[in-house]
C-alpha cells in the first residue's frame, strides 16, 4: 500500500524525463505522496529532478521542498532564482518556509519574502526568522485556529472555516482572550458534540500545557513526549498565543538528536549520506583517527620510555591490549551510563556525590573480576612474578576510566556540549594513554625494574 | 508551567502520606497531569505508592499505571491482586491494558480478564493478546470511531457522540463499508465544516495510508514519520479495521530503538535505571568487559609468541596501542555508517558490491594518512626501520577493519540481530586482536626477525 521506490520505477521516470513525456509523468506523481516524490527526487539528478519538480503544482512542490533533507535540499535550489523559489515559499507551512528562507544567503532569503504574494504568510515569516532554530520560537509554525473566549460553537464552526484553508491539520481550537491571551483549548470533537448555541467560554478546559518561546527544543520534547502531546501552543512572556509546534517537528528532533549521539559515540564527524563521494566519506572519519592515533602514538612514547624493562620481560608487552582496551571499554560504558542518566529527566538525578560514589563502588566489583581474570593468565603463560602487576593495574585503570567516564559527560553538559562525545573515541583515547602509563609505573614500582 | 519535581515537594508528599493526610493529597495529586504523579511514584517506596495511588480516581490511576515504566511496573503490581488489577485495566486504553496484562502471570492475566467489568474492553484485550509485540497488531488498540459510508453527516455525529466516550483521541473518523473493510476517512475538520446532510460516501477521502497487522514495528514507525501521520489505521489481510496506532507509541519505538543501539555500541547489556544497586550495575557492565578482556588475552597470547622479536627490537612494544586502537576506532566508524545507512530507508540503497568498493577506497585513503602519520614517528623515535613495518600494518589494519565493520553489521541484519551491536566493543576487539596478528606478522616478515 506504501510506495516502494524500485529501480525499475526509477528507470521509468528517467526515460520519461529524457523523453519529455509530461502527461506519463504527471499521470504517475498524481498517484503519489509528496513525500514519495522527494524519494524519488533524491535519485535523480538535480536537472532532472527540476524539471520533474516543474511540472507538479505548486502546493506539491512545496511539500516536498519541506520534506526534502536541509543539506541536499540547500544543494539544489542553489540554482534557484528567488522568482523561481517564491510561489512555493508562499505555500509552505511558515516553519517549513523559515527552514528553507535560512538555508539560502541573506539577499536571496529578503527578495522571496519581498516577492510573497501571501502578505499574512510574509509577516509570519519575519516574525519567526528571530528566532533561534533551537529554542521552541525556531520549531514553531503560525498556522493554528484561534478563536475569542466569548463567542458562541456557531460562531466559532464560521472562524474555523475561514481560518482553516491554510492550516492542514487542526488537532484544537486555541481559546484566547482580547489581548490574545492563551485560556485554553477546546476539542474538535467537543465542538461536533456541543450544541450550535452553546458559549465557548462554557466548554473550553483550562488545563492546557503550553511552553514559551525561549524553551530549548530537547525540552519540548520531553514535555510533548511525557504528556503525549500532538501540538503544543507557544507562548510569549506575557502568554500571547504566537504559534504551535506539531508532533511530526518533535519526532524530527528526536531522530535527528539519537543519530547526533551514535555520531559522537562512533567518532564520525559530520553527518554522511549514502551517497556521498570517497573524499567526503573519508573526510568525516580521519579527525578522530588522527586523534586517536596522537593519542596512541603518546601512549608509544610512555612504552618506549619503559624499554630497559621490556627488555629484561618481554611478557610485559603481552598485557599492553588488555589494558588499553579494558580501559576503553569503560570508559565507554560509563559515559554512556551517565548521558543516558542526563537525558532521562523523570525523577529526581542523583547527586554528583551519589554518582561518583555508585561509580567507584561499581567499578570495584568490574575492576576485582577483570583484574582477577587477567592475573589468572598470568600463571596460563607462566609468568606468575606479573600476577600482582597486571591485576593492580587493571583495577587502577577501571577505577580512573570509570571516574573518567563519569566526570567528562557531566563537565561537557555544563559547558553546553553534547555530553555523548565523551563516550566516543575521546575517552577510548585518554583511557588507553591513562592506562598504558598506570600500567609501566605499577610494573616499575612493583617488580623494582 | 509544566511540573517540575523537586525534593522539597516530594518531602511534603510523603510526610502527608507518613501522616495520612488524604486531603492534602488528593487535593496536591488533582493540581497535577497524571505523567507528572507517575513520576512521584517513582521516587516513593512500593507501600508509599499504592497508598498515594488507591486515593486517585480509577480513570487517573489507570492513565498513570500506564505511564510508568515496564519494569518498574512489573516491580510495582507484583502484590496487586486480580482484584485491586481489574479496575484499572477496565479504564485503560485497549494497548496499554495488554502491555500491563503481557507483564502479569498467565494466572493473573486471565483472572484480570475474568473480572472486568467493561465487557467490550474484555474483548478488545482477547483480540490483541493475539500479537506479537514488534509487530503492528501489537501495538495497536482498538479505540477508534468508525462510520458506515452509507450515513450523513448528522448520523455520523450521532456516531461519533455514542463512540467517542472511549476515545480519547480523535483524528479522523475512519470510513468502512458493510464488511467492516477500511475505504477511507474523514475528517473532524471536514465533518464540522459540511452541511449536515451530506452524505459521508460523497465527502470522506480515499487515499489513506494504513498498515497490516503483520507490518514490523519500525516499519510502521518509518512509514508515520515519512508521511508525518499521528495515527494510522491497522488492518488484517482482507483489509477490515482492526485498530489504530498513535504517534505517541510510535515516539516511545523511536525512542527506545535509539537507547538499544546507544546500549549495543557502548556494551551495555540490559536496561540500567538510575537507581539500580551497585550489583545490578556491575551486572550490565561485566559481560562486554569479560568478553573484551578475553579477545585482549587471545592478543596478548598472540604477542607472547612474538617474544624473540620484541626482545630483538623492543621499540616494537610501542606500536601495539596505536594499531589496537586504530583498528578499533575504524571498526565502530564503518559500522555506525552502515547501520545509519540501514535505518535510512529513504531512497534506493547500494548493493553489496558497491558499498564494499566504496568501503576500501575509504579505507585506502585513510589507511595512508594514518600510516604516514605513524611511520613518521618511526624516525622522530630513532627506529625508522620500522617505518615499513608500521605504515603497511596500519594500511592493512584499517582496510581490515572498514572491511570488518562493513559485513559484520549487513549480516547481523540479515540474521535479524541489532546491526548496532557489530559498532560495539565486539568489532573493537576482533579488530584489535586481528591487528596485533597482522602487525606481528608484518614485523617478521619485513625485519627478517
Amino acid at each position: 500500500m506504501t510506495f516502494e521506490l524500485t529501480k525499475e520505477y526509477l528507470e521509468r521516470i528517467q526515460t520519461a524525463i529524457a523523453e519529455g513525456d509530461d502527461a506519463l509523468l504527471r499521470a504517475e506523481m498524481e498517484e503519489l505522496y509528496p513525500a514519495d516524490i522527494s524519494g524519488i527526487l533524491y535519485e535523480l539528478g538535480t536537472e532532472q529532478a527540476r524539471y520533474l519538480l516543474s511540472l507538479l503544482n505548486r502546493k506539491v512542490g512545496a511539500e516536498i521542498l519541506a520534506n526534502l533533507d536541509p543539506g541536499d535540499r540547500k544543494d539544489f535550489l542553489e540554482d534557484f532564482s528567488s522568482q523561481e523559489l517564491a510561489p512555493y515559499v508562499d505555500e509552505m507551512d511558515s516553519d517549513d518556509a523559515v527552514d528553507i528562507l535560512n538555508e539560502q544567503p541573506i539577499q536571496i532569503r529578503e527578495e522571496v519574502i519581498g516577492l510573497l504574494e501571501d502578505r499574512e504568510q510574509a509577516r509570519f515569516i519575519l516574525d519567526l526568522l528571530h528566532y533561534d532554530e533551537d529554542v521552541a520560537g525556531g520549531l514553531m509554525q503560525k498556522e493554528l485556529i484561534k478563536i475569542n473566549v466569548e463567542l458562541t460553537v456557531n460562531q466559532c464552526i464560521e472562524e474555523i472555516r475561514q481560518q482553516a484553508e491554510n492550516v492542514e491539520k487542526v488537532h484544537v481550537v486555541y481559546v484566547v482572550d482580547d489581548a490574545g491571551k492563551l485560556l485554553g483549548y477546546v476539542s474538535l470533537k467537543r465542538i461536533v458534540l456541543s450544541r450550535k448555541h452553546a458559549k465557548i467560554a462554557d466548554i473550553y478546559d483550562e488545563n492546557i500545557i503550553f511552553v514559551e518561546t525561549y524553551r530549548p527544543v530537547t525540552e519540548v520534547a520531553e514535555i510533548m513526549q511525557r504528556y503525549d502531546l500532538e501540538a503544543v501552543p507557544v507562548v510569549n512572556v506575557q502568554g500571547r498565543l504566537l504559534g504551535r509546534i506539531t508532533i511530526d517537528d518533535i519526532v524530527d528532533v528526536i531522530t535527528e538528536k539519537a543519530e547526533e549521539d551514535i555520531q559522537a559515540i562512533s567518532g564520525i564527524s559530520g553527518e554522511v549520506v549514502e551517497d556521498d563521494n570517497i573524499w567526503q566519506r573519508a573526510k568525516v572519519q580521519l579527525p578522530w583517527l588522527v586523534a586517536g592515533a596522537v593519542g596512541s602514538l603518546m601512549a608509544a612514547t610512555v612504552i618506549n620510555g619503559f624499554q630497559d624493562e621490556l627488555s629484561q620481560i618481554a611478557a610485559l608487552a603481552a598485557f599492553i591490549p588488555i589494558i588499553g582496551s579494558t580501559g576503553g571499554n569503560v570508559g565507554i560504558q560509563t559515559a554512556s551510563l551517565i548521558v543516558q542518566g542526563l537525558s532521562d529527566k523523570a525523577g529526581l538525578t542523583a547527586s554528583l556525590g551519589q554518582r561518583l560514589l555508585r561509580t567507584i563502588l561499581v567499578a570495584l566489583i568490574n575492576g576485582l573480576v577483570v583484574g582477577l581474570l587477567a592475573g589468572a593468565y598470568t600463571f596460563i603463560i607462566g609468568e606468575p612474578r606479573l600476577f600482582f602487576v597486571v591485576s593492580t593495574s587493571l583495577l587502577s585503570v577501571v577505577m580512573l576510566a570509570s571516574f573518567m567516564g563519569t566526570i567528562t559527560p557531566l563537565l561537557l553538559n555544563r559547558i553546553g556540549i553534547n555530553p555523548a562525545v565523551a563516550s566516543g573515541p575521546f575517552i577510548t583515547t585518554a583511557n588507553d594513554l591513562i592506562g598504558i602509563g598506570v600500567y609501566f609505573m605499577i610494573a616499575n614500582l612493583l617488580l623494582h625494574l
